[in-house]
């Protein structure tokens, strides 16, 4: 498995390094939405979001819907997803890009404790509760679990 | 309850909208450290984080501490936290500094479906499994759900 290009379905990377995950998990996400992308698997993917790459959506759920009043004014948002394909119990990785053993918290890998990707993404159009995004770098399907409106280096 | 100023605790303000809250969450968050701020009470933290503000400290559980390695390499890291005593039901919100009603997802307030921040912050120290930052703002004591080397505009 040394060289085997996907470490999140099978084994470790030489280097690599998983620990036990604690037992029990300590909060709850509610998925409010998902997801559409052009990419089908992992390897499909970009590495990173491009603010001039294809048109995605997001579909927020109808419960939800009301939370989207006044998004259109904003340019950009921050969008927050649950990577639900990747492993969470590496605190090494080996990137493939820098063939470097790197810490979990100093990468952006997917595969962390827990798999949340924060993406600012463009703002192109709304329409009830669809947004038209570009930015984004996820799997079609991913779940959607937060939109904030964006602010650089602030908390919330 | 009309001008209460702490929605999260018991009612709502003129036009906040909640709704009910799903049966079940969808997937389970493990916290992984703790983060000790000089802010005891939601009222005392700032509205928002000051690169040039209080030295906080970030402490990363034994687990994960392998985790942090190379994580000095960063000047700028990205952490998530999830906001423990804000209530996840509204949908419309009305903040203070504005007055006006607004969807929760054009908001950074830390009442929305799922509780959880990011954060930019300064990396100035690492001892351990502990991190000198600046730059938080939330309460003293709040779950760490992740940290992620700095990448503006990309996903992951």
């Amino acid at each position: 498995m040394i060289d085997d290009p996907h470490p999140a379905d099978s084994g470790l990377r030489t280097g690599e390094v998983a620990v036990p995950l604690p037992d029990a998990t300590n909060a709850g996400v509610y998925f409010i939405g998902t997801i559409h992308t052009p990419w089908r698997t992992r390897t499909a993917c970009p590495k990173r979001g491009d603010l001039a790459g294809p048109l995605c959506r997001i579909v927020v759920d109808e419960r939800w819907r009301v939370a989207l009043t006044g998004i259109a004014r904003h340019k950009r948002i921050l969008v927050l997803y649950w990577m639900h394909q990747a492993r969470r119990d590496l605190v090494l990785q080996m990137p493939y890009h820098s063939g470097q053993t790197t810490g979990t918290f100093a990468l952006r890998s997917p595969v962390r404790p827990n798999p949340i990707a924060c993406s600012v993404v463009e703002l192109v159009a709304v329409d009830g509760n669809t947004l038209q995004v570009r930015g984004l770098d996820c799997l079609d399907g991913t779940p959607l679990i937060d939109i904030k409106a964006e602010q650089a280096g602030s908390g919330g």
